[in-house]
């Protein structure tokens, strides 16, 4: 086990048998980016080579245009700041990047978490109630959510290259899906849709994403109010700690015929 | 054909032998959305649902909390916007949200993809010439990147759940690597490494990514001087217009003993 992985405890679930096993999930942890010691960015990383990340960053968000215009990147050492090893202030070089961010309009881009930086798990909590629906949903029909989710993309047929989000029912009924290039946005599709039909909160469905589960997946369903979550593929750490906090049912690595469950196993009958 | 993917021509090489064929690919373009006419955040995204998208994202993102604070949401019709069906502006309702939005620390967040919304691809032509690197590499060695790519990846194993991204010498030999929960990060951690060692521009080796090729790993190949981006799975549109327009080799589907090329087939011999 090193920073990029942790272990942790799942619920396995095969040929209907559950037993519970030790794994391992990516981890991911929030990093926000200072710029000679205020905020610039947080983006949602694996812990390790921050200072890379960084640089490699601020070159693909054209504030950098080569070394020479970084002068330092260390980690934080504010002693107010309460999460030092995710925290990295870069020192810039000339008068060139501090004019592009000047001039740099100050829009929230694709794929946001919705975080601000900072203890961002606390802050969340202090705004939004953990779920506590009742809703449970049979293990069998968790296992063909993935089939019917992907028989409904029409655009992955032609493409190879879609991910997709659905909300079923406890009847298997499919209830919404949407189909994107973003994971986040197919999920964003298929809640905003149920939002402007005034359906919020989706106490009584789950959700089902076609590729992994990270923080931000697990946040949209909590904000939407939805008490299941399965994902084909994967949970990160954040993923799954956002999860158990929240009252939400993560389960991962639905596919053949089995699948993991993470947080909240009761709701899984 | 809808507007969820889109007809292209592909270069398709398996066993040595290439043959041109017509295919489709998922389209991805940058929907910018305004709150009351005002840029509030641009998503790249696959056009279509883009009402839902909007609501789902405002949520999300803690801006509304119901459907009660959304009063409107509909395309952009300013006769001085130039990319009408890409503009969404929401209109919305009470005090609460446009005191969420004054609350809101203005952080530029994760997977950002460097853009300010409108005419993106002309805006960034302007600023970064094209990659006109005569660097060149054998397409059985390209076959070898992912394999090379994945056994470097030790997280990878032990969680299931991690995006990874090489550079590759013609000798086939891995420069740098870098393990992720984010497909963009990956690719970022590689590239800022380089950049800190001021070995930029990269403008002989190549860059694998072990997921999708999406405008933003491009352009960040193009950032860096990378002549051939070489993705395990599909390419979005936009991800191949960048690399024809940025003169960067494109290449999709790079598994089971083939690939396809996109774009600038000459670097691949």
């Amino acid at each position: 086990m090193t920073d990029t992985s942790r272990a942790i405890e799942v619920t396995r679930v095969r040929g209907g048998v559950r037993d519970t096993r030790r794994d391992h999930a990516a981890t991911e942890e929030p990093m926000e980016v200072r710029i000679h010691g205020k905020p610039f960015a947080v983006i949602m990383r694996t812990p390790g080579r921050d200072h890379d990340l960084a640089a490699g960053f601020l070159l693909s968000e054209q504030i950098v245009r080569g070394s020479d215009e970084i002068s330092l990147i260390r980690h934080c050492t504010d002693p107010e700041t309460p999460d030092l090893k995710n925290v990295v202030d870069v020192t810039l070089q000339g008068e060139l990047p501090a004019e592009r961010i000047r001039e740099r309009r100050q829009v929230v881009t694709s794929s946001s978490c919705g975080l601000c930086g900072r203890l961002t798990l606390d802050s969340l909590h202090a705004e939004v109630p953990p779920i506590d629906a009742a809703w449970q949903v049979a293990g069998e029909s968790i296992l063909e959510w993935p089939r019917r989710l992907r028989a409904a993309q029409a655009a992955f047929d032609r493409t190879g290259g879609m991910h997709a989000a659905g909300l079923f029912d406890a009847a298997e009924e499919l209830l919404e899906v949407a189909e994107d290039v973003g994971r986040h946005n197919a999920v964003d599709k298929v809640v905003g849709r149920m939002l402007l039909r005034e359906r919020l909160p989706l106490s009584s469905c789950g959700l089902a994403v076609s590729g992994r589960a990270s923080f931000e997946i697990v946040q949209k369903a909590l904000l939407a109010g939805i008490p299941v979550v399965a994902a084909v593929s994967a949970p990160t750490t954040l993923a799954i700690e956002l999860a158990e906090e929240s009252g939400i049912t993560l389960l991962g690595f639905v596919r053949d015929g089995g699948y993991n469950i993470y947080t909240h196993s009761q709701r899984v009958i």
